[in-house]
């Protein structure tokens, strides 16, 4: 395709974005369609021949739209805010557009630069010491997966350029909250130290943030083990109910026992934008690493997790490869960012977040997250002067953990109660949560904070929830 | 930003693409910056109100545009095409602007199950067999690093739902070819394997491919030793020179000692698009699991990568969790892609294949395809009568290994010498091209295959060569 037929169809397709986000409120938020349903709406043999733009445009009409959980909805309460800022939407047509290959700082010099310029940003936007370096990974999951891997190299002094992980002696431990993400677990397990060196920490109640008397037991426990103590990865927000680990204990655990500490805070980083909520992460300048996602509530499109180290030293030394066709003379006074993580060729990713920071502009965009937290206290409020309905967990953020408590139903009878007026608000396509388990009880998360939610949604929202579940 | 204010300023972004590509030409290849000329040109601290896109727009002219080396560039022979077609820009522009969050298959059906019709689209014009299951990836680098863990459970009946590597007796070995690509080597180390466990098999001259005598005598000697062969990953033309390793050989010999094989095809992977070069691939059917880049050759935008498994079983054992918050009612009876690969939160990848795949349809791509073997050809032929040059290797797809020998230097001065004329190419900004280390000797790679390049740039291309190397 050529530039002008690009430029008619790109009018064509942002018009049809500008388009879609207009009418998205008027969507059901979530995908009505079954299993097999857009499968068998599309064709199954690629095109031998150019298909008209018209013809993918009413495939996106026709199949792809009504197939989809509309996250840019005002009545998206699921998950966690995952806002895809048209601001930022715009770095990325810049970003396709330009075709950049980060490969090394000479193969697109701008790319690395801009990146280490946004990630000093964002670290700046979150009162982060100067020490804190940078760079932008795909997902919390990627970050946490190799802030574990240079943690089992730190503890065996580089296992890796020997006999690997087979030839240590002492089994190498890591300890994270009972309540931290799923991707944590996965990230022990495939940077192998294996289930049976990870040791969920209790939590405490009702801020269910991790003991850290508990964490000193199990740690002081190991080591009389001969096990080497390797990770602690604290929570900054956990999913379920947004809970924060006590990082400047935790740290000071972590470290007495010779551990590093890695911080999740994959949704709640956001937060730290805010000076008034800050306290929250108290003692983060202890640890080792820290990632958040900026494609979760601050607004960029996905795929823009910040991963910061306080010393790129050992994630280098983990990470780095020199193969001869990538050498240049540059090599040595520039940042090989290809050496900060798992992938070698990297998109021109920084142009999202530095198109969504200028464009929007830092003050907006902490009026923002401040209008989604005043939305969460306003719907805690309700929801404790609801008859038959409890808060779980106190309201650190944007996250509202609700449960109803009917007359009657108790243990899997109430759990039965929850799934069923959660999936009814869910099936009528006017608002969107997720159930999620704690204490082994089925509650329900209204995750506030799409960028179009406003009060009044929230309301309406509750209105339908107090509604159904006085009918289900 | 509202979808108005999208609408106005994407139109602007978009037409600034469209002017971009149109006047890439005249921009010298390579970038002229020296390290920290973008940095200290952009502003070091985020802005706190919004700035209009005039300021952002002036400093993509005037900071980022001449801070890049152009890979859309008709004079781009460097490392390997990294085709942005443009009308795979338009998918990700659809991406970006319906923000779809793919979790799982309830939070985006359409994007899990566009993934599966784009990569199963991609597998027919490959002449695949229908077993192949495929997901998008990051990069082969990913791709590879997940099919060693993959591997190292198989070896180890699922080491990491118990002690871990650490508690397995045996020591576990992987086999790639000496000239594989260094993000094989990193993914052994990362996976815990240790260096120790590797062996670089040796290549046979003049194809350069994986001398599999010696791959059968180190499995051998492994077996023997108490040690357990996991996998050998084959490359299906190496970075270098385009080798491509025997597979149904290299298959045969892995299976009899136990191990799997992982294909890596990153650039070449394209040529399996045309029928007349899949002997290249034969015995491909045997192998475990296969990656290759459409956005490399093919021309998708960068982080699409095809990684496809012969069964999703054991992958998804691996990689699989399986949090409350993300279960649904569906989740039996559908494809859970965070369960084959290591993000959680996926963006809608599939888009841009498919906008690149329906826009531009399988026979004009191929016709691409084979214009590029045929420069490549042309060039061969006016290399091998040069005097003074030599080609370094056979010429199997579209890179050409040159080496200028002139009278006179030998060893290091003719090191010396090659990498002198080439930075002197590069230094003109007409071409550009990138060294790498054969036989302990640096030669020249000319790797042709950009969208925009014709016949004319490469003989333009090559004169200069001709004169530079001359004149060095």
């Amino acid at each position: 395709m050529g530039p002008e037929e690009f430029r008619r169809a790109g009018h064509e397709l942002v018009d049809w974005v500008a388009d879609y986000r207009l009418g998205v409120r008027d969507l059901p938020v979530r995908a009505q369609v079954s299993p097999g349903d857009v499968l068998s709406a599309l064709a199954p043999v690629p095109p031998e021949s150019p298909e008209p733009l018209a013809a993918l445009i009413a495939d996106l009409d026709q199949v792809i739209v009504p197939g989809l959980t509309h996250t840019q909805h005002p009545g998206n309460f699921a998950w966690f805010p995952s806002n895809a800022s048209l601001s930022s939407v715009l770095g990325d047509i810049v970003a396709g557009g330009l075709g950049a290959l980060g490969l090394s700082w000479q193969s697109a010099p701008a790319l690395t630069e801009l990146e280490q310029v946004v990630c000093d940003w964002a670290r700046q936007l979150c009162g982060l010491s100067a020490g804190w370096k940078g760079t932008i990974t795909d997902g919390a999951s990627t970050a946490c997966f190799v802030a574990l891997l240079v943690a089992r190299e730190r503890a065996t002094d580089g296992c890796q350029r020997r006999g690997g992980l087979q030839a240590e002696p002492s089994p190498l431990t890591v300890y994270c909250s009972a309540e931290a993400h799923s991707s944590v677990v996965k990230a022990v397990l495939l940077a192998g130290y294996g289930a049976d060196n990870l040791r969920p920490v209790p939590v405490r109640r009702p801020g269910r943030e991790m003991d850290v008397a508990a964490l000193d037991a199990l740690m002081t426990a190991d080591v009389a083990g001969g096990r080497r103590p390797a990770a602690v990865v604290a929570t900054s927000g956990t999913t379920a109910t947004t809970a924060f680990d006590p990082l400047a204990d935790v740290c000071a655990v972590a470290q007495s026992h010779g551990a590093v500490v890695h911080v999740d805070a994959a949704m709640a980083g956001s937060a730290m934008l805010l000076p008034e909520h800050r306290g929250l992460f108290d003692g983060i300048e202890g640890a080792t690493s820290l990632s958040w996602n900026p494609h979760k509530w601050l607004g960029s499109v996905l795929e823009t997790s910040l991963f910061y180290v306080q010393d790129p030293g050992p994630l280098v030394s983990v990470m780095a490869t020199d193969p001869s066709y990538l050498r240049s003379a540059r090599d040595g006074s520039v940042v090989q960012y290809r050496d900060w993580g798992l992938p070698l060729g990297r998109r021109f990713r920084a142009l999202r977040l530095w198109s969504l920071l200028r464009l929007e502009g830092a003050e907006a965009i902490r009026a923002r997250l401040r209008r989604d937290l005043a939305n969460a206290q306003r719907l805690a409020t309700l929801v404790e002067q609801a008859p038959g309905w409890q808060l779980v967990a106190p309201v650190r953020l944007q996250t509202v953990c609700v449960l109803h408590v009917p007359e009657g139903p108790e243990g899997p009878d109430l759990d039965a109660h929850t799934l069923k007026w959660c999936e009814a608000v869910n099936a009528s396509g006017a608002a969107h949560l997720t159930p999620a388990v704690v204490d082994d009880r089925w509650v329900v998360r209204i995750s506030i904070g799409s960028e179009t939610t406003e009060w009044s949604d929230v309301e309406a929202m509750w209105r339908l929830v107090e509604r159904v579940a006085a009918s289900s």
